[in-house]
């Protein structure tokens, strides 16, 4: 079963925790059929983190794990922070296959965001 | 002449900051005849800061400037201190209308890149 991870830093701004939170809700609404299992975890500053989120998703059922870094560069976070934290805490699920993607800046989708986003300011 | 304003937050990370230029580069190859004239600018720790990217469109002949933040939350940065610096700056360009996008998090693109992004990780 395919669970979805929604990664952010996570921020001392509850209501930026709150955003996340409902960006996976949201996620949820849109590709539950694709992705049964979907949550929210956070590198530091903000529970769950990353290791509990990984928890909750195995213990929902997940057999397979994809980490969506909501993070805009390829900062130390992306390159070294996460993948650190999933290589430690993988050993613990031998039976439940982890994967990173890609941060989001990397996305041609992401020029069309930024022009769209552009287009509707007022 | 329209200016669309990249800016992020800025990095210590060299790559990061190249990202950005990068990614204003594209936007230039995309939407150039609509935007006529495309920069990227920091709020911190990278050159050229915000009022400096303000005065790189306004001498290229740019009328109006659309300020995209390339910000995922609306953390402080995004609600107070960029809105501050342009109050700040457009002082010294009455004849230049500037305007701030919301943040790309607030966009329902959003979605539509995390599941694409999400899709394409093997």
């Amino acid at each position: 079963m395919k669970a979805l991870l929604l990664i952010a830093h996570g921020s001392r701004r509850k209501q930026s925790n709150i955003e996340v939170v409902m960006l996976a809700e949201k996620l949820k609404q849109k590709c539950s059929e694709h992705y049964p299992i979907i949550h929210a975890g956070f590198l530091e500053l903000a529970l769950p983190l990353i290791p509990e989120a990984i928890k909750k998703c195995v213990d929902d059922g997940a057999t397979s794990i994809i980490m969506l870094p909501y993070f805009l560069n390829s900062g130390r976070h992306v390159i070294e922070d996460i993948p650190t934290i999933v290589s430690d805490t993988e050993n613990d699920y031998p039976n439940v296959e982890i994967k990173i993607a890609p941060h989001l800046g990397n996305s041609s989708l992401m020029i069309d965001l930024l022009i769209t986003t552009a287009n509707a300011t007022k």
